[in-house]
């Protein structure tokens, strides 16, 4: 399955490129099949509110883009690929255990569309499935047996609760700096990305560098997915995103449009536009047209172009993580998902 | 350091005996001093309200049970127990995990006579920093390198979440029996008990029959642990207990107490009890003199001496599973710390 096809041509960042996660799951179909079998098998319990909370977030139309991105890293390198279905069903709990914690935490009540799990059967519930799946995926990785992959994904998930930690310590502070936006972002977010695609690295014996270009191209990726995210919570409507937009407005998360808004507003000395911030995202005094207003601020100072070059400059780092490699098919294909973050519509 | 004395004899159930925590924390002081220093360490981050949340909780006067078992156990076959203090501490971080995210479920505002970490720093802080203390153990699992240990930790945490979710399912359902609970509390107390213990037969490289004897004295106890403060939820003061009394009824939890009242009225038939228990329990339809009456119809009923004979029970089989092993002055503190759990005050 290992295709060496020539490395597919930069797609120029003006027109949006075709979607590489459909042309993944295409040619990783039948390693998805297996890994989906697996998640479905693992996520079973005698108790029924577990495969019923957790089937229901699963089924729930995820991309599996973590997953997939361990099959891929595997074929790059291998066609033997069965030792990453586990690993890969592992990477997805531990991303759903996520989820599920996330929404808890911030209070959601909408995920990828439809309610989110924990308006639908509570926090409680919400907290004890995320908690047994994140044990589940850990007896995946022990199945695996390998203590190098239970170190990269346990230290993922440190790393990733701290984040979110740390996500929670600076909501509503309007002194985040762009260091810490991108701190948060980096663990919460790129962290699992990184140990996704380094994994197929590592269960295929590459080199320490070679182990080291799939990590840091998984961050990248991961840092344009997450700023792509912010960006798309300023700007796509509800339907197109799956989630309700202006949520992380609401919150009061400083995110990189809003920094760079505000980075503006202090430039220019606009009271105007310092005092709007302070109330909104400083004081959580919203009204109904502030989200509006926001939007336009952000426009009007450019602050989503500045984001979006932020955003571009972790795609080309993620390009250049993977010189390293031989050209293929996957390669190529890795390359388009780097720049299709940025295009995606939801 | 293995002291082989005479075992001490068994205490008679009647004069509660001396607190055997207290002679193994005196025996294993040097072991524990170095597992609560990795503790310390390992809570800490560049995110300050980590270590300020796990300190809390962790600085709460907890007794340490759990690592302290891990410690004898190994010490039961092995004077050089260093690694022992990496998995004790991993240990106390699920058990510590866990209690903030039952917190968080129970809604509880005081746990070990002071206000609950979620009470002080919010639900959101307490999901968090469980999930940190929790990966953070498979970190302290990964260093010490047993795919054995962390099969046996990974599987236990994945019971505790199962348990937690049963007991979720089952709150305020009158039709909850016995075997239920003890699904329940076999689940989210005695697994981490069991594993606790078997953990120091694995790392000493004992036989399977000494292991399972280790993990099935800690299951035992760990269910006589529970029932005795399922018990005390209906007996000691606030003070004593050093957590809110009458928790558990205010939840409608369906512990042993409540179930065997509940079997004595449907017995003779006695609507006012019957409609007491649906009302409260099963309606949660609760008035402030309403926890009197639930202790006074335990009590009339015979039911707290039927809930003290079950704990006897698994305490005669912590002491039967113990019987392979030769005696020593750890087996026989062992041996009392099973009798202790229906005499602890708290």
């Amino acid at each position: 399955m290992k295709t060496t096809a020539p490395a597919a041509p930069l797609v120029p960042m003006t027109t949006p490129p075709p979607n590489p996660l459909e042309d993944l799951s295409r040619l990783l179909a039948s390693d998805m099949a297996e890994t989906n079998k697996l998640i479905l098998e693992r996520m079973q319990s005698e108790i029924p509110l577990i495969p019923q909370l957790a089937g229901y977030l699963i089924a729930a139309g995820g991309k599996r883009i973590r997953p997939l991105m361990t099959l891929a890293s595997t074929r790059l390198f291998d066609n033997d690929t069965d030792r990453a279905y586990r690993l890969a069903a592992a990477v997805e709990f531990i991303h759903t255990a996520t989820l599920l914690h996330d929404d808890v935490v911030d209070e959601s009540n909408q995920r990828r569309g439809q309610a989110s799990a924990n308006a639908v059967f509570g926090n409680q519930s919400s907290v004890l499935v995320g908690d047994f799946l994140f044990s589940k995926s850990f007896e995946l990785m022990v199945e695996d047996g390998s203590i190098e992959v239970l170190g990269i994904l346990s230290k993922a998930s440190a790393i990733i609760a701290e984040g979110e930690v740390l996500q929670l310590s600076i909501q509503n502070s309007l002194e985040t700096t762009l260091n810490q936006y991108e701190r948060v972002i980096a663990a919460k977010t790129a962290a699992l990305f990184a140990a996704a695609c380094e994994i197929g690295a590592v269960i295929t014996d590459q080199s320490a560098p070679i182990q080291k270009s799939l990590h840091d191209y998984g961050h990248h990726v991961g840092m344009a997915f997450q700023i792509a995210d912010d960006i798309l919570d300023y700007q796509s409507s509800s339907e197109e995103l799956g989630k309700s937009i202006g949520d992380d407005f609401k919150e009061g998360k400083m995110t990189a449009p809003v920094i760079f808004a505000l980075e503006s507003a202090q430039k220019s000395s606009s009271k105007e536009e310092l005092d709007f911030w302070a109330r909104t995202i400083g004081n959580k005094d919203i009204t109904d047209n502030d989200l509006k207003q926001a939007q336009s601020l952000i426009k009007k100072t450019g602050s989503d172009t500045k984001t979006i070059k932020l955003a571009e400059n972790h795609i080309q780092k993620a390009h250049n993580a993977l010189e390293i490699l031989e050209e293929s098919h996957i390669k190529s294909l890795f390359l388009d998902l780097a720049n299709y973050t940025l295009h995606r519509k939801n």
